[in-house]
């Protein structure tokens, strides 16, 4: 089993809270801390090049486990050389567990995310299957594919495979998905479940990497759950950091996951990575605007993940530095600016509004491809800038001007 | 108004044949010819950054007075500075007239073309206007918007006035398209109508270059129509060899449009260029298949644009020496080559006909930039060794092996 001597270094701390700057080092190449990671879910960033995702600063890509498992299939995957290869990306690469698509993409759960209060139907919804595309059990998840209605079956075991055959740089333990308006009872049950499929996937990678030996050493990320509740969020915690293998290897890191709300991101955050040990990379996964960004760092968080930069770009949602704005407005016909004339993107440099606006009521292709480049170059520079801003002491500084100006601010 | 000395240079000559390279020398650079132009009918290359389209080769781009008059309007494109900087494409632009769109894409038009042989019934339907989307009579025509049902007019004047904003280096004079299956009194009244148009076109051309002094100056190319007669395509187009405005100036080329059945492409378009004068290019509208442009550029057609290299990559089917294939074809699932393993693009040297199956089967968006950026190179390139060829007395033997290839064999 290849030994992996320093796979995470701290650099600078931020002064008073848990916040720091780092490098997590893959056999795929560096990646600088903070960092916001790429998502390409189905072995590609929608509508980009990835040559253009590296000049734009992307360190790392983002694939998913669910999707590729479902289409191609990891096995063509595996044949291709692996994911980065597969989808031409010669950099850093993750995969998500799929555990939380599994649960996700059926129609109940869409339902419960809508629901405020009724708790009890959430789990009769989610974990007793009514809903007929997820049914959850101890030992694993039978779901229904979104793509055929072919009925598929994920355990920790079978997560652990896939992601071996997809090849990624950082792959994640398979992990129960709830929500906020599961009951606490519901919860605890599954903060335990998920420590099980923790403990399962650790011993299934040992096996699967001894197995693929002469491949490069993939580095395990268990995943915290426990909702808002900070006893079960600590409790997790402990739980996964004190799982080791036979041959007393632990995870190499740690994904936080699950239910956030945004008020408490920073708070919830802050459990975690207070019972997380320093020299471990923690990703927060799914988030992406300013304001979280800022709290996730400061509380502690290393990357991020976020499907929203180029989701958003698609349906015409464009970032600067003075809010978020739809360039699909009639404003923007004539608007012979680009989107943001402080920002260095490509998008920015050789086009404008009138153009961009052009695009999209002409349905072009070419819309997606821009304004994705656009805002994954928006929010990488921003995490960029909040790394620099570590190590130059200014953090506090930054992130009152920028969000400053981007929450209180309409776009020009 | 500006005086182009040395528009277009005659380099070397087919021997036996009307066939030649040359050099079409515009304000925005050269096109060596023959040249195969990209299509950007919206001010894009489907899918496609106009820097990736340079660096595979493209010359110019061809965009259409139709579709840009209707979405952004050429106001717009104007007040950006013209089609080259709207759409960021520093080279060499093309306009079509706005005059086949008008025409063809009325459902009537259609119906038309999928007919075969009830001539009085076809001339009842274009011309008469009984399809109520477009109505041609002795000024212009009257068409319904295909976006939103609007009613327009198209005369030669306001085609003129809209290629001058649009401000591309080549445009052309408005047409009427007629089809193979008019009745040939039809067609003789469509050849006068399309010559008075030419005649209004050249005097409205030369209103607005003086009007729009300071400019660089855009070349104005006839466009000969006839059908399959030999009469009526000859006639038309010493017709429009003649046509002088009250400087004497004439068309700076000529477009070769209209009905063209395949298997007599290459006599048709020799009729046409045995009438025109040698030192002026020859466009021929909408063709790019191997066969027809090697018969093409054999009868002494220099440039050529169509929409097909794009369109047919945006359905999965790429071009290869050995003939086109769809990509989607399950045996190419596990398929681990490029596209075509002697091709050069950016395509065949990154990926493999398995993960561009991948991407057509998960719907995603990288699918059409990465075939389309296959095919344009496949086509251009083609163009480019047949170029070469003139050149260096080649000509017959790169047909004959490449055709020979491409039509005999299936692909891998």
């Amino acid at each position: 089993m290849t030994v992996v001597g320093n796979f995470f270094t701290v650099r600078d701390d931020l002064p008073g809270r848990r916040g720091r700057t780092g490098v997590i080092h893959t056999p795929h190449g560096d990646i600088h801390t903070p960092a916001f990671v790429a998502v390409g879910t189905k072995a590609t960033v929608k509508a980009v090049l990835p040559e253009t995702m590296k000049e734009l600063g992307a360190q790392a890509v983002l694939a998913n486990a669910y999707h590729l498992y479902l289409q191609p299939g990891p096995d063509v995957v595996d044949e291709a050389g692996g994911l980065g290869t597969f989808m031409n990306w010669s950099g850093p690469t993750f995969t998500d567990s799929g555990g939380f698509q599994v649960l996700s993409l059926g129609s109940g759960f869409r339902k419960v995310l809508a629901m405020d209060t009724e708790r009890v139907q959430a789990d009769d919804i989610i974990a007793k299957g009514k809903d007929r595309l997820a049914r959850v059990d101890d030992d694993g998840v039978t779901f229904t594919s979104h793509l055929d209605g072919s009925t598929h079956r994920f355990t920790p075991e079978v997560s652990m495979g896939i992601q071996h055959q997809l090849g990624a740089d950082i792959i994640f333990a398979f992990d129960e998905l709830t929500t906020l308006v599961n009951t606490r009872s519901y919860q605890e049950q599954s903060v335990r479940r998920t420590h099980d499929w923790a403990v399962r996937c650790v011993t299934e990678h040992r096996r699967l990497t001894l197995a693929r030996a002469g491949k490069p050493y993939q580095a395990l990320f268990g995943v915290v759950q426990g909702a808002q509740y900070e006893d079960l969020r600590r409790e997790a915690t402990r739980g996964l950091v004190g799982i080791r293998d036979e041959d007393g290897r632990g995870f190499d890191g740690y994904g936080i996951g699950g239910a956030l709300e945004k008020q408490n991101l920073a708070t919830i955050v802050g459990w975690v990575t207070d019972e997380l040990p320093d020299d471990k990379p923690r990703h927060l996964l799914g988030i992406s605007e300013p304001d979280d960004l800022f709290n996730a760092v400061a509380a502690g968080a290393d990357t991020f993940d976020c499907v929203s930069p180029s989701r958003v770009a698609r349906n015409a949602a464009v970032y600067s530095n003075d809010g978020r704005f739809n360039i699909t407005g009639a404003r923007y016909k004539r608007d012979f600016t680009p989107i943001d004339a402080e920002c260095d993107c490509y998008t920015c440099a050789h086009y404008t509004r009138a153009y961009l606006h052009h695009l999209f009521k002409a349905k072009e292709i070419l819309s997606a491809t821009l304004c994705t480049i656009h805002n994954e170059r928006f929010i990488i520079r921003l995490v960029d800038r909040i790394r620099a801003s570590i190590g130059s002491g200014d953090f506090d500084e930054l992130r009152d001007h920028v969000l400053g100006r981007y929450y209180s601010q309409r776009p020009a």
